[in-house]
């Protein structure tokens, strides 16, 4: 984009079909400067004012599409128009997910730090696919084996997602064991995971072409608190075995998405490698947490394993989208994820010093992701980031026992992070159904009053609410006055039931 | 993230254990004011200096590694700290993409609006996998086909990165074909492209299982500047399908990497159509350009074609990551990308009057990236859009001209967008490999210069040097400023070399 001055005609036609008037160049440094200002305060005051918006969206479907015109405007509009309409448009359609009454699904606790880091990964807007733009990732992690680390001949990477690392893990297991039995064998390789891991596994299953009918979501039960039982585990393998398949990959999930069961990693790694298996502990959620000292039990075994990965974007004040992963054998990702076109040549990657991530990855561009975790270790601290997690089990642990004390109600599973998950217990000789019928009538009026956000699961034919402390506007206050929002509706529930 | 005032002893246990001072909360809304504007002041300056950096990284191999601390910082460190590491550690070792005198690979051509839409998107910091916050995809497009738009009964949706959109159609194409020949001959299956496609391609058939040998990169020929023939294409299906093997999914590339060759869309389609391929039309770097009317005709034919996308990231001003893609058969998506779990069921999803967009896309979890292509499109206004696209292949024929006039340069391939292909002609007596090493030579001199940045691409045995225009910042006088530094070096290599 250039200047009004030029002698070249070419250009100056070009730009004289502009009848609107030419607008001043995209990246103006002086007009960036007016508007990151406008859009600072514009979010700074909507932290101040999250709170009073309903937390889940209340709109219905189609709502936007009456709203936006057809087509992009042909001139173009002052920014103050488009933040009036974000406001009026947009803001009334999403979700809060940084509320502080925010308690579904799995938290996405951005940060100050993560959101400036992120700013940053943005306005310098490196497309880092080799070695030139990423700096190494970031040292501190929740104490990892050497095996794992660059120095012990492993390796980490940011990825965006867990079902990016799934998928990236998942195909180089995949072609280390097709190139020792032979690609015609694709159709004997399966895949384990229990019940209750997460779907990004059976994706990755499916786009890696492993047959459908070889995807095992081995059983679980509420005596193991809805963790993968090794000897289930075993018995699966085993009858996969005697039919003539190949096992091949286990995700041990760490913090289970439906109730943040454990998986007993150093137990199931026995079993797979018993099997030649690639183990990858997904600990999504929990991982972030591993850095407390009284939490990094939960990873015990890890060593064992082959690849490890969480969402620094869910409970460790990064925004999204941030994924940690490590691996033990970087070259079977290599292996597997590489292409080397002449137009990447270049002298770094040939002197085998650097590492080039694009091959550690499913797309060839990266998003400059270190920054923001880095912004967010810097910022805060080790020791401080300890304490925000703290105060999120904490509020948990209060929430547990505000549920506890109110006798028609009940915590379904044992809690082990910051999510509780409970019940409203069904009425004198109702049975489950009905349990689970007023359970989901309570958390419809408690989503629609908007005062308050969660969601549910189902295990062991139990459904049951799930309360995710962890964004990261969330206080005590926050939490002790959702619960009363949570009684006063049970109350209501009972009462027309009764 | 809770207040210091509290009764719950867990709680003030927590915070007491914190000896290092307990920070205000990650997202404390006058602390995100005072610690937005500073950044938002820092990346201004940056764009207001970043002409004065080298534009390519001159740091080695490992120089960042000794220059972080190998841990974690145990306590918070002030945003004045980090930014001056930034400064120091960081800038030093990156590529400068904003730069006005970058013409490497494709530009990644930022802008203010892309930038604030990104900033907003982080600073809600969505996790938009189901309907509820994902407002319908941008309605601007290059003129697409109806079949393509959901009214037609196809679909939009905006990815990362091209790698991603085409490894999942490649899927959907994968999963449609399996399904009727059963899931045992997926060894059988055949993936074709040119010895131009990028090798997005490869690693999408890679991942998704198709037997390596199963690859075709169709050559290309000078003649037909190098753009993929169909005569070519058909004699290579030809001899797949008479061996047995079964042709399932063609990449026609729209401005290919090397060259922006325009491989012949109409005409691939037909020899696809005759074979019951699927076909993807990979426009990643022309397709924003395809909003100029005298531009448009390069997609010819894409009626007829399954799927087609572009990058927003790269020629339309939006900051990475945006893919912007379209297909005709949404159900072969989702067929081949969905699970359904427990917990993720909600009643929109169940009134199918929504798009779920996990299903669509390799992850689950997507950042709300319509935000920064609306306000591009808002912001600007179709025409502005127009205008700077056009300075850009103004410009760029400037340079075109300016090659030619010197009787030492050639321009290699006929250019069609804002990317000139050129190089220093063998001088008398000396063959191809001369030339070739001469050039290697001349770019090498004038990245480590750090005026400008461009990079390489061979073609039927030639070396040839791509000068992409396309940064945001690129003003005509960069333009003529970088030509003069070019040709500076060219007289000194050529002197050295006699």
């Amino acid at each position: 984009m250039g200047s009004l001055q030029t002698e070249n005609p070419e250009f100056a036609a070009a730009v004289a079909t502009n009848t609107d008037g030419f607008a001043t160049n995209p990246l103006d440094h002086e007009e960036f400067r007016r508007q990151g200002h406008m859009v600072v305060d514009y979010i700074a005051d909507y932290y101040r004012d999250v709170h009073k918006y309903p937390v889940r969206s209340q709109v219905e479907p189609g709502y936007l599409r009456r709203r936006l015109p057809d087509a992009a405007p042909n001139g173009p509009e002052p920014i103050e128009v488009i933040l009036g309409d974000i406001t009026h448009d947009i803001l009334p359609g999403i979700t809060h997910w940084q509320s502080p009454n925010y308690y579904a699904y799995f938290p996405s606790s951005g940060s100050t730090a993560g959101f400036l880091g992120e700013m940053l990964s943005t306005g310098l807007n490196v497309v880092g696919f080799n070695w030139m733009s990423s700096p190494p990732p970031p040292s501190s992690r929740p104490s990892l084996p050497e095996a794992f680390l660059f120095s012990g001949g492993g390796g980490g990477v940011l990825q965006g997602t867990t079902c990016e690392g799934l998928l990236c893990t998942l195909t180089a297991a995949r072609d280390r064991v097709l190139k020792k039995i032979g690609r015609e064998h694709i159709g004997k390789l399966v895949v384990y995971g229990s019940d209750q891991t997460h779907c990004a596994l059976q994706k990755a299953a499916q786009i890696a072409g492993i047959h459908p009918e070889n995807f095992r979501a081995v059983g679980t039960t509420r005596k193991d608190a809805f963790a993968l039982n090794p000897a289930s585990l075993r018995a699966a393998v085993a009858a996969d075995v005697a039919r003539g398949l190949v096992p091949l990959f286990l995700c041990a999930t760490v913090g289970t998405t439906s109730s943040t069961a454990v998986d007993p990693v150093a137990g199931l790694c026995e079993v797979a490698k018993e099997n030649n298996m690639w183990v990858h502990v997904d600990a999504a959620y929990a991982g972030g947490a591993c850095i407390l000292p009284e939490v990094r039990h939960v990873i015990d075994g890890v060593e064992n394993a082959d690849s490890f990965s969480f969402n620094a974007h869910k409970w460790f004040f990064t925004n999204l989208d941030c994924c940690c992963m490590w691996v033990k054998d970087p070259a079977a990702l290599v292996a597997a994820l590489s292409t080397n076109p002449e137009y990447l040549r270049n002298k770094a990657t040939e002197s085998k010093q650097v590492v080039d991530y694009k091959d550690w990855q499913i797309a060839l561009s990266r998003r400059f992701r270190a920054l923001k975790l880095w912004m967010v270790l810097r910022s805060y601290g080790v020791s401080n980031l300890r304490n925000f997690l703290r105060s999120h089990v904490a509020m948990a642990k209060h929430f547990e026992s505000l549920v506890t004390a109110d006798e028609r109600f009940e915590v379904v599973v044992p809690r082990t992070f910051a999510m509780v998950c409970f019940r409203l217990l069904p009425p004198a000789q109702a049975g489950r159904e009905t349990a689970n019928e007023l359970n989901r009538r309570l958390l419809e009026a408690v989503n629609s009053s908007g005062k308050a956000y969660m969601t549910h699961a189902v295990v062991g034919g139990v459904y049951m609410i799930r309360f995710a402390v962890g964004a990261t506007l969330t206080a005590e206050h926050h939490v002790v006055e959702s619960w009363r929002v949570i009684q006063e509706h049970a109350s209501e529930i009972l009462a027309a039931w009764s």
